[in-house]
């Protein structure tokens, strides 16, 4: 059955503290190996994956973006950035 | 700069409530409209953006699939299902 991927992150001027505490774990791990790249910033959103019954056409697609603006995206602090069809 | 996109799932035989219940909404919502296209299963996962000083190559990719494994996945009930570079 056609799965239908909805990436959803929090918008660029709220604070993250999850993705900064993670930011600040991997600058303290990565300042023991001398020689690991360095990641000025990291940002946690989240993935649904929604699992369709039946053919993924235009009208799902349309409904699918419609739940994701209203139910799993809280559009006050959070931004839908991908609708993708997978398999 | 580049940003670094990993994608974490819970595995396909753990239990996601928070997924269950967005799929009871999801049908309970659905069960009003007539013609609104049915999902059998919603599972959520995490989307983490990792934004990368400098270039990204094969030694960044490499350090970033371990980070993913060990430290931005629990691998005994999540898989890193995708570690893609954006911009």
């Amino acid at each position: 059955m056609p799965i239908i991927v909805v990436e959803v992150m929090p918008k660029a001027e709220i604070l993250d503290p999850q993705g900064k505490a993670v930011a600040g774990a991997l600058a303290r791990l990565g300042a023991a190996s001398s020689n690991a790249a360095q990641f000025s910033a990291v940002r946690i959103g989240k993935r649904f994956e929604l699992t369709v019954d039946g053919a993924v056409d235009d009208a799902v697609l349309a409904e699918v973006r419609e739940i994701a603006e209203d139910m799993l995206a809280n559009t006050v602090i959070e931004d839908v950035v991908s609708i993708t069809v997978a398999e």
